[in-house]
């Protein structure tokens, strides 16, 4: 990362206690289109919108529905962060992360409960059409950082970009104000699920 | 109301700041089959479930589908009170809110930002099939009680059953924390409306 960047990002980004944040889980697959839902948070506290999209079982779509999703919300001007549950929804659509921070002008935080096991990825992948793109992308999803959030025995695992690591942390914590992960998760995970089971699943 | 009723429910309800509300509110007007949304909440705080059902517009089944909904979800034991966004949902689908209390066991309060023209409600319903049965529901749902909250200069008004009117105010008071609503009332509708309608609505 040049100086210029970190100058530019630095002197933009303040984490307030009530920063806008953009919480992105899916439901269980039910069929070709999954429901992908997205909750707009006040920090860690306060339910400000919810929205919503499809992505394909297993497609190439989701970082273009994800990136038409953010840009087309009414709160989209207000919004300051895209968290991710993970970068693989509906089976193994892929996100760009990169690619969704460039469309959307917002850094983007995906967050993994554990450190995903790539080896058993990559060998999933090559049973997919694009396997080999599909990998790319998750390659280019960078570096793994460790965050200890509410609760010191369940640490979890960020991957981010158009950020620095620290404001990333920053809203990490910030955020995770009724668990161990950010409340937009949270209540992503709860809606995707209830709405698309009848009722709202806890994590295995 | 009797002397044993009333010291029956004192002493079995108490009103904790935690305590487990089930909100429930519509979305648009989009179809036959209208999407209906239950959240689960801690007090006014912390989002715990989302159940939902759907409810035939203009139809007579809101009462039998609400109540299903919530004997069936695994959070029934720990409700202690359902809170409506009004009585009639979908149209003109009047929930007989006595039977909803009766079924489930749970104290039914109905919310409403303002009170409604009964006489133009009851003109309407001359054009539906069981108008009748549908004005004695509204009829049954009884007297309507203001209620401040949140903000001095935004009264709400309730109806309610199953609980004393002090115990119903208090739940209302202690769930509004964000706004002139109960939490629980507010977060069903921004749910409700961004799964139907891709965006969550603001409130007319």
């Amino acid at each position: 990362m040049i100086v210029d960047d970190e100058f530019e990002m630095n002197s933009r980004f303040v984490v307030k206690p009530e920063i806008r944040l953009l919480g992105v889980d899916d439901s269980f697959l039910s069929g070709e289109e999954v429901l992908v839902v997205g909750t707009i948070f006040r920090g860690g506290e306060w339910l400000d919108g919810v929205v919503r999209t499809t992505i394909t079982r297993d497609g190439m779509n989701a970082t273009e529905r994800l990136s038409r999703m953010v840009r087309e919300t009414r709160h989209y001007r207000q919004l300051r962060a895209i968290l991710l549950d993970g970068i693989t929804f509906a089976g193994f659509n892929v996100v760009d992360i990169e690619r969704l921070c460039h469309e959307t002008g917002l850094p983007v935080i995906a967050i993994m409960r554990r450190v995903p096991d790539f080896e058993k990825i990559r060998r999933a992948l090559t049973y997919l059409s694009d396997g080999e793109e599909r990998w790319e992308l998750i390659l280019r999803a960078g570096r793994i950082v460790r965050v200890v959030t509410r609760e010191p025995d369940r640490p979890i695992h960020i991957q981010f970009t158009g950020l620095r690591e620290e404001d990333a942390v920053q809203i990490v914590r910030l955020s995770s104000t009724r668990s161990s992960i950010p409340e937009p998760l949270r209540a992503a995970h709860l809606i995707a699920t209830g709405i698309a089971c009848g009722e709202s699943k806890r994590r295995s």
